[in-house]
């Protein structure tokens, strides 16, 4: 089977059965490095940097020189062409008749997405601002997969900044597509953010539960949990059983423990940062004496900084090293795929707990904008081509999905395109959570972010407007409040 | 024929036979991109950038890449080595003893000629200052030739701003070369510099005008035109037809609409930039509307700002991002041509509309220094070792062009080396525009740019040294007036 | 033999011997430069910048590249990954298992030796701070040794910043290893740093003598000499003869004056900065014209600013942009002997000057740290993980040399860790300069450089133990006073 020409923005853009077999490549390369190096001879990867990294793109070059390919290089461009005030299009598309293949860093969330869009060669997203970063997720896998044979049914814990690190949204989605039960431990104020649960409680066949305190619900337990998703596979599920039965059940063991640094980078205030440094949990070799840590891996995605201590560096259990080397067979893997330069056969069967929702897109090219901040088709530059685009993924409350940052919102307002032909008394705009969203036909259904948005469009209130105050009202409510 | 061990500063560098036989090149190199990748095996390019730039850059690297060579690169060298006060000789010197060809970009104008005069290797200009930069318009005389075969009397419009993009200044002289009519329509203020308006007047066949009130010299006309230059090749000449008749003639077609942004990183004040944000045309679907433009290509060196819609990215009369990609090919024949890695026949003939001129060299190692403030020659670590030197393109009213920078400009002052011979009560400088011009023999003249350069060189003013008032007499005056 | 996964952080890594087969090395291969493109085919160099380089950079880029190898390059890391709060060591595993061999800058001195301790892989210094620059100084041996044939006898001297330039004190003892006499005339203030003048005085087997008055004690001769190391098998040996005589044989002629520019950029005060603008000696055609300088080589490790006039360039004596290019072929050699591409035979002898001492080691993990601000050991993110570590040089007065940057100092207090066994009243500290340090078996010794600090570990102050008054209690004293 040929991956070529297709682009990796998200760690769902590969099947499982497709992560399988890149793995095997990976397997097969890592073990015969040196007759590699004529697999993509002639080829150029252009690495797009637009926020500073060493590791990651030195990883992806390094993948590329032992492929046989060239590299051309663009690092912390954020102060050249985008000073000038040139899209990631017009970016995408001149650099894709340069090269065969593109690796992009973008501070800009949905920024890879755009860039495989207009590039039109393979795209590979090396992190997008907090949205994703899936060459991680497949080094993180394939350290996990190598170590134990098999990522279903395994138990792995997330420690650190669960909200702000990009790392841990794509590998939540991928442990759970694989059958792995979560354990989330986010430091205070850095808990993963709700749109990822949401995707998490209803796209894959798991239970998950919050805690409502973590530190009192599992007192005197392993380590405070803020939420845990179970795998479909356990035994044991969440529905069934009262808490103290979980607890009692984690006691088996942790398959692997996944630490992150605070990303301080994204933090939005200097007080966060403050208040972080107080709370921060740290893995040492103090909590890894505890029993339930007897046989834990330990992965990191580097850098560190204090939640990791060096006296674990030779530690059998520590896989942060093995993890960063691995990355190497795993991108020449990927690049030789998308390149077209290598084929594989898919294996039989891969069991995938993930569960395909086809969502009703919402693509009118007015009315609601995206409100995450830091989404690319928000910007400036890029905001003058692109048509915002989303998902409904929920009616009741209605809740949309971007389809660029993959950010979940509840717009505020919604219209009908019908009710109101000919007679523009009727071109009223309703609260999103009355009753008119029942009544509205999807394929008439006009949303609005902002009374004034509806407002601009011709619509007026009806009576089931209710007013927001205060000062957002342009901004919509971010994030998913349940 | 070889062009080995030339170097590209100018696109006068290359002789429009010359520039043919390099487009016949990149066409083959472009059809048979796989089979170039030994060409240039085991050379060097060092791609060294003075200033930001990503898109250049990388096609040249790309290039290299495509030709089997390898690339060594220096970015945004700028807070490096410069901070430690090193020439840009000395840089080039070591450089090119480290590789076989050097790619400079550099904000100094002049730059890249001082570069080629030291490195001992092949030099390419992708852009210095405002001056030139070549290579983009040989990408764009090859789209322009691709897409109608020719460049000889197509009507070519220069859109935008004139005054600051070095993509221009190269073009308009390679178009003018290549037999084109040129129209230009700056955005307000930014106007074509009269020093290339004078070469453009007086090196080459054609005809040029200048429109006084160009809004109203052609209300109601295609758009603004401030100046015409009309290829001596055309039917209608300037000089025997009034402004209506080219008017209606123009409307004939216009072949080419070459779209510039604003250099806004060289302006001088936020005044300019502000006032140009109300005014700076922009080229977007109801424009191409025109009948005038039905058959127009549009061409941008890019990036892009606001001055060209995205409306226009599917229109097939679109070039800019064709342009792009041909950058690679174009480089390619260049470089293997430069390190004598191809070679090539060049065609019987191939007209050429530069009428070369003699003109006499101005070497004196004291007196007059360039007065443009962005040239190369007069930077405090070029100055050390650089001799300034002049053409003299004029002698009434007396001016000089810079050789480095090609800037042209009127000195104040003159004198006789021989007069004063032993007798030095007769050791006196004169106004520049008084008779002695026409007195003192090409040998011996010796011009200064201020009346306390004269005196330091124990000069003293004859009563026909007209005194200059204000606070600029050092300063020289700049450009060219008429 | 084979110098296949060794390090090269100091110029004392390799042997005289190893060093003359490397130049033979480089001497075949830029003899035979074409045929060197597959020695090192399929392997990786990474270079990591973390301080601003463009000329040592691409030195050993374009050197990896003629060898055929492939380059990940990473230029001013300061901004990136330090600012996350990354250590050096973790930096150089994860690079250590992409590349096959790292050559290393970096603003601290002694962060090389960390690089190769934790890399795996050979690793190469080009530069820490103002420790040590080694390759520059195989360049600057090669030169000398390529004009002149040897290197045993000649008289070297070393002119202007002697203090902050790294590329100095790597040459200084390389050039007493080879046997040449060297003349030390720095710029007022910018002497050799006292622990360089130290080693040489005590490592090498030739005669160091310092003037007190440099300006008066050679008054009209040569140039101020600030201080001289005379080479053993000089005929003359400082101890027999009076300054006078040094002079007179000084007179028969220097064969290379070493010039290099102000390291500004590592200056403490901007005073220190204005003061040496006024007397920062010059090298032009006059001070050449004396007869001392009839067959002096003139070398510069580049980048020059006013040291070194332009008008010399020109001057057969010059060989600073030979030294530069021949960068190249010797870092080739160095690079493919290091991968273990290339053997070579060691020559059956070459003299050494050098006179291996095997200093006791001093490694208790508490108690003394480097007092040098710069020393890689003491930085925040390293010292989480580092055990400092001395050598003692001397035991009266007590002076230990660090041996991650290799300066030397005294430490104030010393105890033992016999006596006090079971008794706490004898834990006491002494001064290191009372009889104490005779008595305390090297086995015992303990040392601390502030009384807190001894204090801190339970220690009391003896009778023996002088009170140091002043604010710098906590800071221990820097550099060796004499």
């Amino acid at each position: 089977m040929t991956l070529a020409n297709r682009s990796l923005v998200t760690i769902d853009d590969l099947s499982n059965r497709e992560i399988e077999a890149l793995f095997s490549l990976a397997d097969e390369m890592s073990e015969s490095m040196s007759e590699q190096s004529n697999v993509c001879q002639g080829k150029i990867l252009a690495s797009l940097f637009f926020e500073p990294s060493t590791r990651t793109r030195l990883s992806f070059e390094t993948a590329m020189h032992r492929l046989g390919g060239r590299v051309i290089s663009a690092v912390d461009i954020g102060a050249t062409s985008l000073a000038k005030g040139e899209s990631i299009a017009d970016m995408a598309r001149v650099v894709g008749s340069y090269a065969d293949i593109i690796v992009i860093r973008h501070p800009w969330e949905g920024a890879a997405k755009i860039v495989a869009d207009y590039a039109g060669v393979p795209v590979i997203n090396a992190g997008d601002g907090g949205h994703q970063h899936p060459t991680q997720t497949l080094c993180d896998l394939y350290t996990i997969k190598k170590e134990r044979q098999t990522i279903k049914g395994l138990r792995i814990a997330l420690w650190g900044d669960l909200k702000y690190g990009r790392t841990i949204h794509s590998l939540i989605f991928a442990l759970a597509r694989f059958g792995a039960t979560v354990l989330f431990h986010p430091a205070p104020g850095l808990e993963v953010p709700n749109h990822v649960i949401e995707k998490l409680a209803t796209e894959y066949g798991g239970e998950l539960k919050r805690y409502q305190a973590p530190d009192q619900a599992v007192k005197g337990e392993l380590f405070p949990l803020d939420a845990i998703y179970i795998t479909p596979i356990s035994p044991h599920q969440l529905a069934m059983i009262p808490d103290i039965s979980i607890q009692v059940e984690l006691k088996t063991g942790v398959d692997a423990l996944y630490v992150t640094r605070p990303q301080k980078e994204r933090f939005a205030t200097a007080e966060e940062e403050q208040d972080l440094n107080k709370h921060y949990p740290v893995v040492d070799k103090k909590l890894l004496k505890q029993k339930e840590f007897k046989k834990t891996l330990v992965l990191h995605p580097l850098p560190r900084v204090d939640e990791l201590a060096y006296e674990l560096d030779a530690d059998p259990r520590s896989m942060y090293f093995k993890q960063a080397a691995r990355g190497v067979p795993i991108r020449m893997a990927l690049i030789a795929l998308l390149l077209g330069s290598k084929e594989v056969s898919l294996p039989k069967e891969a069991d995938s707990f993930a569960q395909k929702i086809d969502y009703l897109p919402y693509t009118r090219d007015y009315g609601v904008r995206c409100p995450n901040p830091r989404c690319a088709s928000v910007q400036e530059t890029e905001s003058k081509y692109i048509k915002p685009e989303f998902k409904i993924v929920r009616r009741e409350p209605l809740t949309l999905r971007c389809i660029y940052c993959e950010h979940g919102f509840e717009p505020r307002y919604i219209a009908s395109s019908d009710w109101h032909e000919g007679r523009l008394d009727t071109k009223k705009y309703h609260s999103a959570d009355s009753h008119w969203i029942k009544k509205i036909k999807p394929e008439n259904l006009i949303i609005f972010n902002s009374e004034s948005e509806a407002e601009a469009h011709g619509f007026k209130p009806s009576s089931y407007a209710k007013k927001h105050h205060g000062g957002n009202d342009d901004k919509g409510k971010r994030g998913k409040k349940r």
